[in-house]
């Protein structure tokens, strides 16, 4: 924060307070109660037996639960056989063993993903139409390989979070045993690596992309670049909303030919341009998408950014931050709460409130900072040049 | 199975049913709801955004926010300074890069088991009730070496669990490195290893140890051994309920030895002794406890075990079984069905319905078997020589 004086951040705090109270602004959607369900209250019955407390310790074993069925299969067999399966038949078609598949499909009944009923004494495990819409892999909403992603990588990081807390820093040299200066070269560390994170940014954005490019009316920009937009998901969204707008997805040459290679749609309206945000040129603009590029670093560098990105775009023209926004009291969403802790032991930023961006933005050149909280995982913030 | 015969098996099923059946038992608490927590109905509206779905995802994180806490000294050290702290002091007092901490402390926080509010400007952090009694080391209620033994061992386990599954069988080897035939050579593979499992122990019965011992009046034994009694603390459960029994602990020497060393209390008024109920000999009593062993292991060796029990029960004793019990359709408790996956991870046993107890109890000469569900994590069944 040495970057600012104090004048800079109390004008940056009275505009972003304008910004926050001015009545024209979709300012925030209704509580998002979906995201309070983690928050529920510890009550004083919990001093008797702790329910709640136990249910957060098993956590990681519910989350595992739901990982494995995805890794080893278990939702695209059920969603392809269209009828109840044995345990035995799917321990059989997945080649894994009978007894195994048994304990993990009753988890799964028991937290309600899958159900099972007696066909002929025996007990057959069909799908749900969540399991189908969201586990399965096909489907057009999958979240499968966001589960792999947090499965296969997030999930081993974590396991080194006091380390993360009590040295401040991310634990990729401890937990995959590189540490290069930059933290993308770990993230893409192998052509394998990079595949799973750009999975986990298309489902990403395949599930929050529609209510982030309909957060604002973004018609009024003509030229939209969605810098660092790895797979496109985000891009495709912008153009199904925006469809006389031109959406240009910049990346990193290895992304955009993988992009090109995987996540090609037919009929695809927008373009992919191999480039480089931070030492690379930036082409002209109308807007400029930054989804979850600003929480990978730390402020100084995002400022750089904002700078290098204000002169590049055209008079009119604003820049779109997609991020998980913090309250200003930092008590809550638990959601961005924890991808911030995300931050900590994967990347070199963390997650933000409203205010924190709109000072940076402010810094940068940008005005008529507006903020929309959707009430899901991910928030949006426009700004204008 | 292969050790009943087809009418051992009939007369099992009849006599268990009527066992369920007989109104004299207390058969089963009110459902217990707080174990169904985790099982909420996955709704229709988790088909427009899946909330329910993603806070499971986050589960893993939300487990090693608090157990990360935990094992950093958060609590301990809140409930000792019996005021608010900054995240910078608690950083400090810690070890810890403020950062790290302010980032843990907000998402505990989100989760309602810290307290914030702003003191001179500064955000200040306090424990709650609940943090006090079960998080913080030295607490009555401590939950602080279950919670050690989850993060350090049963969660890098569970991250083996897709192998598992495939391979019907634990995972010591591909998470510990070595698998030698015995899974307590794996668990007791060193001193710190051994101590962690029995901290596990321990926790588990200062918290469910007082409803277990109760939920059958017991009064009538005089003498009882805890099989496998591990710390003791479920023998000073029982020593507490029934003053007028004799309370002794067996288990394998070096078990005892630490248990005398770390585990023993003023005024204790149990009594270790070393032994090995599989290769040994096991003392007269009038009623033995089998508290989390039969999970352990298969079918078979179970039955033999019940078999040499029943062999050295004096006449009108018994045998109390301490497990996390299924329903008999394998449909729940969401708990017990995770704790049976753990088993796959880990052990070479599972978790198994009331009847299938009282099927082993039976076919080693038991019989009156009586089942109590406590609705808590733990359950009893008791049987009659």
């Amino acid at each position: 924060m040495a970057l600012y004086s104090t004048a800079d951040l109390l004008f940056c705090f009275a505009h972003c307070l304008f910004s926050l109270l001015s009545p024209s602004i979709p300012l925030s959607s209704p509580p998002p109660s979906g995201l309070h369900i983690m928050a529920e209250h510890l009550s004083q019955s919990e001093l008797d037996y702790p329910f709640k407390l136990l249910e957060y310790f098993n956590g990681f074993r519910v989350s595992k639960v739901i990982f494995s069925a995805c890794e080893l299969g278990v939702f695209d067999l059920l969603l392809l056989s269209q009828k109840p399966l044995s345990a035995e038949r799917v321990a059989q078609e997945l080649g894994a063993s009978v007894d195994g598949i048994e304990r993990l499909l009753d988890v799964l009944v028991g937290v309600n993903i899958l159900e099972v009923e007696q066909i002929d004494g025996t007990a057959c495990y069909s799908s749900t139409d969540v399991a189908n819409l969201y586990l399965a892999k096909g489907s057009a909403k999958s979240l499968h390989d966001m589960i792999i992603y947090q499965s296969q990588t997030i999930y081993p990081l974590w396991n080194n979070m006091v380390h993360a807390v009590r040295e401040g820093k991310n634990q990729n040299e401890k937990t995959f045993g590189i540490s290069p200066e930059d933290i993308f070269q770990t993230i893409y560390r192998s052509e394998e690596e990079m595949l799973k994170f750009m999975g986990l940014m298309n489902s990403t954005w395949v599930l929050d992309g529609h209510d982030i490019v309909t957060a604002f009316n973004l018609s009024c920009f003509q030229a939209m670049v969605d810098l660092g937009g790895c797979s496109g998901a985000l891009a495709r969204e912008l153009s199904k909303a925006y469809p006389s707008s031109s959406v240009t997805v910049l990346d990193l040459p290895k992304i955009i030919q993988a992009a090109r290679q995987h996540f090609t749609e037919q009929d695809d309206t927008i373009v992919f341009q191999e480039g480089d945000f931070f030492d690379g040129d930036i082409p002209p603009a109308d807007l400029y998408i930054l989804a979850r590029i600003l929480h990978d670093w730390k402020e100084e560098k995002c400022v750089q950014l904002l700078k290098k990105i204000h002169a590049c775009c055209q008079p009119g023209g604003g820049v779109l931050l997609v991020e998980a926004l913090l309250f200003e009291n930092h008590r809550g969403p638990v959601m961005a709460q924890i991808f911030s802790l995300n931050m900590l032991v994967q990347t070199e930023g963390k997650e933000h409130p409203p205010s924190q961006y709109s000072s940076m933005l402010s810094f940068a050149g940008f005005h008529n900072v507006q903020v929309c909280r959707t009430g899901k995982s991910y928030d949006a913030i426009l700004a204008i040049k």
